[in-house]
Order: structure tokens, then sequence, then C-alpha cells
């Protein structure tokens, strides 16, 4: 496939499946790797949500670890959306993921797009790696993709809490990934829009680190018990990657971390 | 100081403090070791008061190793209070430490109390080991000193939250200790009463186990933003203590942990 200027193919290390990125936007990090792998979904019949897809390298890895029916990816941005229709394109999954081209609040957009694809508007699981950051004093103005995909403008937590509830069916679930210092929000928004926090794994960049990641996983409608999972190291002393990160990346993977946000 | 059966003393490692305890009630575990040493009060004005106290452990603890002005602590059980009384005068410390025989939710009790002893309801620091055990299907009905200490009967963690929240001063802080799969419960009742949750600390017994504990300070009024500190892992692959845990009990501790509840 053809690159336009500032492209790139990144190896996934996974099938074969590769990504296309555009380094002036924003490129998926170990958080979308990590994110997908956190998934639980068993069923062949499930039907799989992903919002702020970006360019749609959560859906791709989902179609060759987990089972499923369908992968819907939603994006807004155009430029994103882009790339996420030629990375479907690439790795021929267009039989698998559908892309839909629209802001997560548009809920009755995205369950015509489910209905028309599966006959029915059941949505099973929901995973998002929302954008991060809190508009605040001193944020840069200009809205420009990469800023778009990485703050708070278009789609806040509680969007990303407020139409999941509304998407998935009851015991249905949610996946995020997010950054702690939002955990009491994480925890708060789930319970106010009836989504429980089952089960939460922090990635620490070193045993002696603080967290630079939480994964949690919610049910709607789940009662109210919340594990904390084992936790995830990502480097060994010596800084080079511990055996559950090698696995999650598999151990011979090429796959790029240097791009990556990482505070070791 | 004399003995009564079923009573033994411990040696806290510190500044040769000493702990009778009776092994027919509750017994203090490293929860309430590692919940004393979390505690940040570097003002020698601080009025600090520890909630459902037991024998005292956790006043005694911080006697020594913090800043403050005065501790109470507050506990309803007499059998447990009898304990108090007496670890308070086996250490001499009747000058620092003021017991309260009171139901935590008896709340001008304990600022009668307090401004008796200080000139001041001002409370600058709360501390709690709470009860940790939600009353369900399959309770032990028989209420000895032991269930009351260790089950949801005469304290939840609600009530905990809504004292420490009446009590303490705006900006004041309460520290907790509690079980990991409460946390959803710790943070959003916390964020109910105006109690921010503002750092959390997990302890692991080991790096690839589920946490068997979390340590968590609040701010009254604080703003919204929480941290997730580094974790604090209890034992090497060789079942040794951390270096980390060493610290906190002194190298050279006489501690017993053979009575703590530890999955390792």
């Amino acid at each position: 496939m053809k690159l336009n200027i500032n492209e790139r193919i990144d190896d996934l290390g996974i099938n074969n499946l590769k990504i296309i990125q555009n380094k002036e936007y924003f490129c998926f990090g170990t958080d979308s790797v990590l994110l997908a792998n956190f998934i639980k979904s068993e069923n062949s019949n499930n039907v799989i949500v992903d919002l702020c897809t970006g360019s749609g390298v959560i859906p791709v890895i989902i179609s060759a670890k987990k089972k499923y029916k369908k992968i819907f990816g939603v994006e807004l941005q155009e430029e994103m959306y882009y790339l996420f229709e030629r990375n479907i394109k690439l790795n021929k999954l267009e039989n698998k993921i559908v892309p839909i081209h629209s802001d997560i609040n548009n809920i009755s957009k995205i369950q015509d797009y489910v209905t028309n694809k599966t006959g029915s508007n059941k949505i099973d699981v929901i995973v998002c790696n929302p954008p991060y950051k809190i508009i605040g004093t001193g944020f840069n103005t200009s809205h420009t993709v990469k800023t778009i995909a990485k703050c708070e403008i278009n789609c806040n937590l509680e969007d990303v809490l407020k139409v999941s509830s509304k998407l998935l069916k009851s015991k249905g679930k949610l996946y995020l990934v997010h950054k702690p210092d939002r955990l009491t929000d994480l925890l708060v928004l789930g319970r106010k829009y009836n989504l429980e926090p089952k089960e939460i794994k922090f990635v620490y960049p070193r045993v002696n680190k603080k967290p630079s990641i939480v994964l949690i996983s919610y049910i709607k409608n789940g009662g109210n018990e919340t594990k904390i999972l084992e936790p995830l190291i990502e480097y060994n002393d010596d800084l080079s990657f511990t055996d559950e990160m090698l696995k999650i990346y598999g151990m011979n993977s090429d796959v790029k971390l240097s791009d990556t946000n990482k505070n070791v």
C-alpha cells in the first residue's frame, strides 16, 4: 500500500498484522496494546465496539487474538478515520471490522450501524482508549488532530461512560485504559452510570515506580466488588522488558516502542 | 505490668515500645503498622484522632514516629478499651495519648474530649483501621469481641467516612487502610462526604500477586486528582522481607508477624 508523507508502517508482531500511522497525528502506544490484551472475549457471538479507535490498532489486534462476531470502530476525526479505513484494507479485515465515522455521542448512528451489520443492536463489549488530558490552564488552544486525540476536547471521560452505559447490553463489559491520577473519576463515574468496576490492573514501569497506566473492566449492572489484579511491571532493573511484556508483544516482536510515552 | 490470661506483650521494635494483646480478641497485624507509617504528620500542633483504635497500636506507633500536639484513640468495646488504657500506661504515654471510650458515631462526645484536652475542637488528622468484613450470608451471628472488631457490625465504612468528614477541619487529612476489593466503595463514599482521595498505595505480598492491602489518604475539600504511589512489595521471591518492609519494622525488629493475615 502506498504511503503518504509523514506516514510509516509498523509491524504489530502478531499474525503479520501491520498498522499505518502518521507521525504528525497520534501514534498508538503501549496503552493501546495492553488494553487490547486486557479484553476478555471468549464468545464468537460477541459484538465488540471500540470507541475513539484512532488508526484502528485495537480492532486490528482484537481481530487476531479474541473471539467475536463483528468488531466496530468509531472515530470522529477525518484524518484518523482515513488511516483506520486503510488499515482495515491493508490487513484484509473488511469482513471483520466495520469503521464508523462518528462522534461517540451520536448513539443512534452507532446503533444503526450495529443493527445493520449484525441484525440486532446488542453490544456485548465496548473498548476505549479515550483522550486522557483534561483541558485546563495553559492548554494549547490549537486544536490539531493530535491534541483532539489526546485532550478532552470533543469527548471527555464522562461522555465515554455515559455512552457506553447506553450502548451496552445488561451485564455487557466495558474495558478502559487511562492515567492512574483519574482513578477516582473512573470509579465514581462508572458507578454513576451503572457500570460497576470489576477488575483493575495497574501498570508500573518498574517495580519501585508509580504506575503509568491503569486498565479497568466494568460490568453494566454488576455487583459491587472490585478485584485489583496482579501488577504488570514493564521493565526489569536492567531496563529489559519483563517476561509478561515480552509475552504480550510476542517474543520476537518488531513492534516499535520508541514512540510510546513511558516514564521509566 | 501483670498480664491476665490469654494476654501477651509484643515488642514493636521502635523506641522499646510494647503492646499488650489478648489472643482471644483481635490482634493487630501488618495493616495497622503500615497505616501508622503511611501517615504524614509533620506539624507539632497537629491533633490526631485514631478511630476504632483497638488496643491502641496506631497511637503508640504515632507517638514515637510522627509530630503532633495530642493523639486521641476512640474505642467502643470495653475489653479492647481496657487493653488500650493499659498500653498507654505501659509505655508511659499518659501525657500524649487520650483514650476515649465511645462509639465513633458519637461525634459530640469525641469533640468534647478534643476541646477539653486541646482548647479547641480542631482535628487535623484522622486515622482508621476499620472492621473490614461486610455482614452477609453465612455470617457468624455470635458477636464476640473479635467479630465486632473484624466485621461491620457496629460501624461500617460509610460511618467512618461520614464521621471523619464531620470531625475534620477543612483540608484536614484522613488515612485509611482496607481490603482492595472495597476500592470502589472507598473512593465513591469519600467523594460523597467531601473527602477527596489523594494518595493510594497498594501492598502486594509478592510482585506477582494480587494486593492484600490498600492504604488511602483523603483531604477534606481537596481538589480532584488521585496519586497512585509506588507499590509496596512485602516479600522477596525467597519469602524474606523486602528492604522496604525491613525499614518499616526496623531492621532488628522483634515484632511478631506470625499472627498477621497474609496470603503470601
